[in-house]
């Protein structure tokens, strides 16, 4: 089991630039070409490549379709992953209409709202009445859920879905979640990741102001 | 400048939790107090303020109206910071619409789509033509954006932006993006985000299943 979630991240942004060279009618492929299309250092993509297990030479470079095959057997991504998300709001709306995760593999089954209001069964992907949560992941046999819920509503949700057995959490609420047993919960703040584009453009103007004088 | 972007991230955490201390009616704020409501260990916490020159006392504690005006300052809070979106799609509209923004002195100006369909100038954020974007970055000196359009559209929107003078970018779009000139590029990856949290439930369920054997 890898525990760097930025090794993962990096090899799922392998195997996406993989497709797209393929795409493009490629069979094979170097390592700095993927380190060009991903923004990192060639002798990073070798590395992760040694460390999980996959092996090329510098000659020959990799196979872009064995390549591919590897990464998701390791990315876990040979079944159709099984997803459901809590808050049906603007970033839940963005999520469902959003068509990147089927390529992926990644299926949202259905999301679920507190509000009736906000509830359809009909539709590509049904709104569901909160309550319906556990009964429909226990059914689907889901592992994994998005939280698209207001800061204050988001530890009640978590609640709800670990009792129900989901066991592995995107979080886009700005709050930090206890879950009541062992569960992988990852946070995405989109406030935090502009602040931070702000704190750099900022610091570096200021460099250049303090250089200047 | 601090060149770790996990330690600004952190840094703005620590700040929304003390705001949210001080709503509660808190004075003082202790490093195990900020640890737990971001999930971090208390001595990171400590790590953290001594690395940007913020001191408090084991036994006193921290002024929580001190330090969210010292943090503030660190963060380049002081003064509102003006943002455009380029793309008025699900990501660009959820974006527009989200609250959370404003009481982190950001402010969205305006978007920009290549679709005249999706353009209005009316609305509290108005979605304007492409082609006007580089007069208003310009006329409103902004250095921030968002790109929230297709991978395929993505790095034209980048080169648009630079060209008209912003120089920090959050990219939603899955593709690494190349700037023409020296800029801050934050990548948010939706589908990577979801891929880890899937990586991690299968690994440790398959961890779980050969221990059981």
């Amino acid at each position: 089991m890898i525990t760097n979630k930025n090794c993962i991240i990096r090899l799922s942004r392998y195997k996406n630039a993989l497709y797209r060279l393929r795409e493009s009618g490629a069979v094979k492929v170097f390592s700095n070409n993927l380190a060009d299309a991903i923004g990192v250092l060639p002798s990073q993509v070798r590395k992760d490549f040694s460390f999980v297990g996959i092996s090329g030479n510098k000659r020959g470079g990799y196979q872009i379709d064995v390549l591919i095959g590897k990464l998701n057997s390791i990315l876990g991504k040979d079944e159709l992953q099984k997803v459901i998300v809590v808050g049906a709001g603007n970033i839940g709306t963005a999520l469902m209409k959003y068509n990147g995760f089927e390529k992926e593999g990644i299926k949202i089954l259905a999301c679920f709202d507190i509000d009736p209001r906000k509830c359809r069964r009909s539709g590509k992907i049904p709104v569901l009445p909160l309550k319906e949560l556990k009964d429909f992941v226990i059914a689907h046999k889901i592992k994994i859920g998005v939280i698209a819920v207001p800061d204050s509503a988001a530890q009640a949700a978590l609640d709800i879905m670990i009792a129900s057995g989901i066991s592995g959490v995107l979080n886009f609420a700005p709050i930090a979640l206890k879950p009541q047993r062992e569960a992988v919960i990852n946070n995405v703040n989109l406030e935090l990741e502009l602040e931070s584009v702000i704190y750099f453009v900022n610091a570096r103007a200021k460099t250049e102001r303090g250089s200047a004088i």
